[in-house]
């Protein structure tokens, strides 16, 4: 790819996190442009009507919806590939993917990232405690089903690192970018962070600094 | 395929109803099992811990999450293809089959057939207004912009059918079912929506009849 890349994304959202970690595994040269998508500026509207990030432009062309972009990408880099040579096992990459952007982000990452930060950086508002307690609740079943999968693999989806690994790891970033994540309830779910966090294609996400919301000492620390 | 294939199911759940008409696009013999998945039976959260339809059980093999059903399908039996040779064309169906299954499902679908009818299923509960008021609203939008896209386009996402046009028939058929689509307001929509429902893998889907609930009698006449 010799055009011009520009994704337009908000460094907190899990769903441009998984894609920004696809083109830095991928290395592609990136120019990332922060978004306040929820300001629906026209320019931004006409780029996707739907009036989310991530938005990726190569050229001219655009794409929206981080799954289509995700698949685009692996389709048209292959190297290095990041989902398995196996339908069936590729069918379970996608089932976790979907696990991920869908449920974890509904029962977890919207009520604890959603409150905690993205409501305050929005419209300055407070945190309910209704549901910062029921996100709490939700990310203890969601580690325990992580360490659960991980009992018989070495990556989420299989023995290869696949797009459910970035889908998972992008949205336990987020959580531990306001401390959410309890680091002592698995060493199995804390081993394969370590893992993916110590990948150079992490170290963008690991810089993140959102202005007046800095990160913990032990967000981007690999030795956490 | 020559396994046994089971497809765990719900007749007015859209994501369902996606499935199956790819299931019938590519010719395979399936057994429809209808399964109340909200009441979360142990058998069933043992197929699928998500707790959600559709699941295809192929022999052993046990498949959850639409997208990845849909993805595993075209890939193991190509023809028809339902997805565009080109990996740009793809980006656009797959960002499509998104803005169906997530924003089209949340701003219009949920809002009708979820307050109309699986409402009154799961708890005999009453329509909220405001939903249905949200919903008509939103749907007016959505039938706007889906003839936006057949002013340039044969199909939803270009001059091929793809699961970008099976997602949005799966949604809009899920409404027409519960008499929310307005077929008066674009030809364009009308045209596209009786040229899928007049394929022969419709015809399971226009069959669908809940008990207490029977479709209207536009919903199966193919000259509506």
């Amino acid at each position: 790819m010799n055009q011009v890349i520009r994704l337009y994304q908000f460094p907190i959202s899990p769903f441009c996190r998984k894609v920004r970690l696809v083109l830095a595994e991928k290395r592609l040269q990136v120019e990332e442009i922060t978004e306040r998508y929820w300001e629906g500026a026209p320019e931004f509207l006409k780029l996707n009507p739907a009036g989310t990030v991530p938005v990726l432009k190569i050229g001219s062309h655009v794409l929206a919806e981080s799954n289509a972009i995700c698949e685009y990408l692996d389709e048209s880099i292959p190297d290095p590939p990041l989902l398995p040579g196996n339908a069936m096992a590729r069918a379970e990459a996608r089932r976790l993917v979907g696990w991920f952007d869908d449920r974890f982000f509904r029962e977890v990452t919207r009520n604890l990232v959603g409150e905690r930060l993205l409501k305050k950086i929005i419209c300055g508002g407070q945190p309910e405690s209704a549901k910062i307690k029921s996100g709490s609740r939700n990310c203890r079943i969601h580690i325990d089903y992580i360490a659960g999968l991980l009992e018989r693999r070495r990556w989420l989806a299989g023995d290869q690192m696949t797009l459910a690994d970035f889908a998972a790891a992008a949205q336990i970033s987020c959580l531990d970018y306001v401390s959410d994540i309890d680091w002592e309830r698995s060493d199995a779910v804390k081993d394969w962070y370590a893992k993916i966090k110590s990948r150079p294609a992490f170290r963008s996400i690991l810089r993140d600094n959102l202005p007046g919301f800095p990160p913990p000492y032990h967000y981007s620390d690999l030795d956490f």
